[in-house]
């Protein structure tokens, strides 16, 4: 089930052609999106999600459209979703620079998508992740803007084929880290990682992303007495930890009971605890 | 002045919509490409393109459409252009994984395009360069496959990037430098040095492409009686070789005038020389 809205709020055949082949996201992965949770007809975190589209183009120095049009977009697939069978979808909005030698006009639309059952496994079970060298430091955004670190680009190829590592691998996800062992991201996620009643992510000055659901699971749990610490640490610290987790829009908090084939403790209640405070959002 | 062909040897137009939403080309760029120049008809290093494109592919664990599909989509689009005003144009093959959550038959095509007057303008007068560090070692690729460093992906974001940094610093072209101060390559081109009559290039075992311009203008050179090395240079080489040049496929052998500034040796019998070794290829 796909439902795709363009910017000036019509709807359009999902299964038709709808970029030329000479669109900057075909050609080049030029372009920067957004993946929302919408439950029961509500996009999730949406001005974060919208916030961080607009970073994300301007880092890429191209052209956005305008706030209003894609709150127009989002409302039109929200208002044509089959909400009597499916309570969820995963929201795609998506933006490139045009044609290539085109004028620069963006490229717009957003794409309501079925959650698949992998993803509800994940949520359910938990997942086994493996680490992986993303291959810089920690310290490289800051002296090399041009790689876009911290940017949701649609050149997502390198994340896709990490996926497949940790599969062929056995495992069902992946943490980043870097050349001097600092913790970054996941392909599609943040990284959570619970000691005591203190909650710890990396933060985005390393070039990973910032997190939105990673965002609302801090600002809940800081509401709940928990303390949040922002700050780096290494991948030796997910062995030591009282509990990780993934945080990613589609598959919210997911729970890390693997780590490189090692058991780590994965306690049902704290599983519990953060996924309500969570959910307390909304 | 655009034409379009599908696999199945057939014209598509190149300004209607080809692909869906949810190819995952678009969002994802995931997928291979390589871009071919064409001359009176004649596609130059077509088997080594196709071979670059096979081995892209692999590393992508991804379907490719059968060689011939590619030939036939080739000799299309050549025999459509419109040879009478335009005696060269850069032929681009482009395939994704193909749609999402779909059974992995990739979407592929085969576009004519013109070549643009600024390429014309850097084959004609060289060009400036700056140097921008991308990052990473020159032995990441081995240990990190997932990277996909080797790879001509889709995912090309952070080329174009790296390009329009150049551009905020006055400058034609870029030349990637690995974290040691090893030479990489350019955004969409190889590097290929000079000292006295010895033509260097960065080996591919560094992460980079390897080069279809570069190789045939040394299987050219060698002939002729030049030596030939492939190996790992430095940054400051560039400033001390008696020549410097970018080979890209449709900007061919472009000589480098400036490196971040200042102003190398550009001896113009020396690039006429080289330039018509590579030719002689043809």
């Amino acid at each position: 089930m796909r439902v795709l809205a363009l910017l000036d709020g019509t709807l359009a055949d999902p299964e038709a052609p709808l970029l030329r082949a000479d669109d900057l996201s075909v050609m080049r992965g030029d372009g920067v999106f957004e993946t929302i949770l919408v439950a029961d007809r509500k996009p999730r975190e949406l001005g974060p999600h919208l916030d961080r589209l607009e970073r994300s183009a301007r880092l890429l120095e191209m052209r956005l459209p305008e706030r209003a049009a894609w709150e127009r977009a989002v409302r039109t697939v929200i208002d044509n979703w089959p909400w009597d069978t499916d309570r969820e979808m995963a929201l795609k909005l998506v933006c490139s620079r045009g044609v290539d030698g085109g004028d620069g006009t963006p490229s717009a639309f957003a794409m309501g998508m079925q959650i698949g059952p992998e993803t509800i496994r994940k949520r359910r079970d938990g997942v086994s992740v493996v680490t992986l060298d993303r291959g810089f430091a920690p310290d490289l955004m800051e002296r090399a803007p041009w790689l876009l670190l911290s940017a949701k680009t649609l050149s997502y190829a390198v994340n896709m084929a990490a996926m497949r590592e940790a599969e062929s691998r056995g495992a069902d996800e992946v943490i980043f880290v870097a050349t001097d062992g600092t913790v970054l991201e996941g392909p599609t996620s943040n990284v959570v990682l619970a000691k005591g009643r203190t909650l710890y992510t990396t933060p985005p000055s390393t070039g990973i992303l910032r997190g939105t659901t990673q965002g609302a699971v801090f600002r809940a749990a800081e509401e709940a007495g928990w303390q949040t610490r922002v700050e780096t640490f290494s991948a030796e610290e997910l062995l030591r930890a009282d509990g990780l987790w993934l945080a990613s829009s589609v598959r919210l908090l997911t729970q890390v009971h693997t780590v490189d084939g090692t058991r780590i403790p994965a306690d049902a209640d704290l599983h519990a605890e953060l996924s309500k405070l969570y959910e307390s959002n909304y």
